[in-house]
């Protein structure tokens, strides 16, 4: 098959955890026959810096006519002493997401048996976690109007949600419970807020769609508590935007494998990838940031957007063959040998 | 002295922890001279079942007369099914914040040695916390307007926030770091939010009146994260009414002390503590609901409300010795011996 796939670098440790991914799935393509295009474009500090906005319209264009989107990771250190500068890389994340649709934000959390000692769990609570959260992306109060009134002296922030909106992301939701252990889990604030009660009321009318599924519905402080108490007691979550991001977070520290988790991002029409890592600033250029997050995203890519396993695991497979033999970056070394970013992507793509 | 006390005792373990709490409380006013009249009053499900509604006028009344108000717990499982029920048992404690203008919710986070081993976390990790949450409670998303439109079809909650509003909260957070390390962080999700912008604009503008606490700002995402991975970081932290909703309750159970911990909720004219504990229904009625966590929001109340430290000393010291000798409740007492729940107040009055 022929791929077309827009390749956003973006910031700090961006390009060089790309790079890596790149040449994995170019090795990938090559065992199984297929032929990747790969379409650089600017987006995050770097676009802003050389067009001035964040996700320019010809990185747009290029995501737009793609197969499928790899991403880095944005933000640059001189935009963060001033969260209300006119032009802010997130900003353009904002917007790729709501131009490109990437209503479902789908994050995995999930152990390395090798990396248990890392989490700063305990090893009986830790073990067996797998979990998998579903946020809302493109919704929410990270859309909805906001602003000032009274001079200034007032700021506001509207959180909005149609039913359309909720069925949508619940629906994905309740179809990735059916290819695991059909336990869905709703997560919101309904004692609380409007747009929770909407939630709530609109998965609670599509169980009868999905008889199989058992569904929880549970309160975000409740599984702010239980994320850290018995992570392994979840299987697929869904929320929205806000709460997603919050406990998608927390979510990603409980594992230990922080460095490795990959995330998709998935609208009607495309879905992009990317590691849940930042951009890592004070590690940019000096090949030692970990690119195995990003190498899991792009088995994401593989298994998701492209519908091909196989794929996918030969690049899981390598992964893990890697930090069996101890391939890894010094995030992971322990007081063992550690090898640069460049180094273990060699080593995936040599392995595949 | 002579103390007027409401008594709020709730529902499910409510009233069990609350006996203990007044037995306790009596003790130290014998002990020190003081005379303490309490006054109870309904609330709650409790509430709803006897005059209809959860926080009813004759509540309010006791508790604007009163000098502290001592609060149990509210909830109960035959509203939980039903988030948009006419009448619940929260609406009674939202009411209840907003009309005794309680805006600041203060939430310790501390370890007890002896309890270490019952955090989910590492205990090198937990070593140490020694935390305080001030969270904005009478704000936010959860008072601003809220409903439905188009037929029902989608939902909204305004998030609104005065500089006002903010100052206050902030001016508490910084005098409470003045008496601590002086290390102060505003908690904020100010890449996003215009609430959030003007939250930090406002704490920065005020860092000069404080010159010696370091403040920093960090995002709701990232503390989340920060919370489980290094908790003992942290000193005190302000933040708005929803994220404090979960990032509080994320910070309970990282102790492994969430039986024991206090909280206080603080007006201008009048403060309200309490457990942090829920109603537990399916302990209530069984003496072996933990009473610790009111009895130190009892201690709280002398330290804070009636500016008596001694007084409050005198009930942690005998909180600590029943934890030293294994008068405990059976969430403390491994597979030692336990003691039901009027039985640790007992020893705790008995040893004041
Ligand atoms: C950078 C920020 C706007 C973004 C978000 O809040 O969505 C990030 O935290 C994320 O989760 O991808
Ligand atoms: C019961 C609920 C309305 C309440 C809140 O969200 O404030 C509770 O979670 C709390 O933190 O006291």
């Amino acid at each position: 098959m022929k791929f077309n796939i827009a390749l956003l670098a973006g910031d700090g440790i961006g390009p060089e955890v790309i790079d890596q991914a790149v040449k994995v799935s170019d090795a990938v393509a090559k065992k199984f026959g297929h032929e990747i295009t790969w379409q650089p474009a600017l987006t995050g500090a770097a676009a802003i810096d050389a067009v001035g906005e964040p996700y320019p319209d010809e990185t747009h264009e290029v995501c737009k006519n793609a197969d499928a989107v790899l991403f880095g990771a944005i933000g640059h250190p001189k935009f963060d002493n001033d969260p209300s500068a006119k032009v802010r890389p997130e900003q353009g994340l904002l917007k790729m997401r709501k131009a490109l649709g990437l209503f479902a934000n789908v994050r995995p959390t999930f152990t390395f048996p090798s990396l248990l000692d890392k989490s700063p769990l305990k090893q009986e609570r830790i073990e067996g976690t797998d979990l998998v959260f579903l946020r809302e992306l493109t919704g929410g109060i990270y859309f909805g109007e906001k602003g000032r009134r009274d001079g200034g002296e007032t700021a506001f922030d509207n959180c909005v949600y149609t039913r359309a909106e909720v069925q949508r992301l619940a629906k994905k939701g309740f179809e990735l419970a059916m290819t695991r252990s059909k336990k869905l889990c709703c997560v919101d604030k309904a004692n609380v807020l409007e747009t929770s009660r909407l939630w709530r009321e609109t998965v609670q009318a599509m169980e009868k769609d999905y008889p199989e599924v058992e569904v929880s519905y549970e309160f975000v402080d409740a599984v702010a508590m239980r994320l850290v108490q018995w992570p392994n007691s979840y299987d697929v979550l869904i929320t929205e935007n806000l709460f997603g991001d919050i406990l998608t977070d927390e979510a990603s520290v409980i594992s230990g494998s922080m460095g490795l988790m990959p995330s998709a991002s998935m609208g009607a029409d495309i879905a992009l990838f990317e590691p849940i890592h930042g951009s890592y600033p004070q590690a940019t250029g000096l090949n030692i940031a970990n690119p195995m997050a990003t190498v899991l995203s792009a088995a994401m890519m593989f298994e998701t957007a492209f519908n091909l396993p196989e794929e996918g695991k030969a690049i899981r497979d390598a992964v893990n063959s890697a930090l069996a033999k101890g391939i890894v970056t010094e995030d992971l070394a322990d007081s063992g040998k550690s090898y640069g970013t460049t180094e273990v992507g060699d080593w995936l793509a040599a392995n595949i």
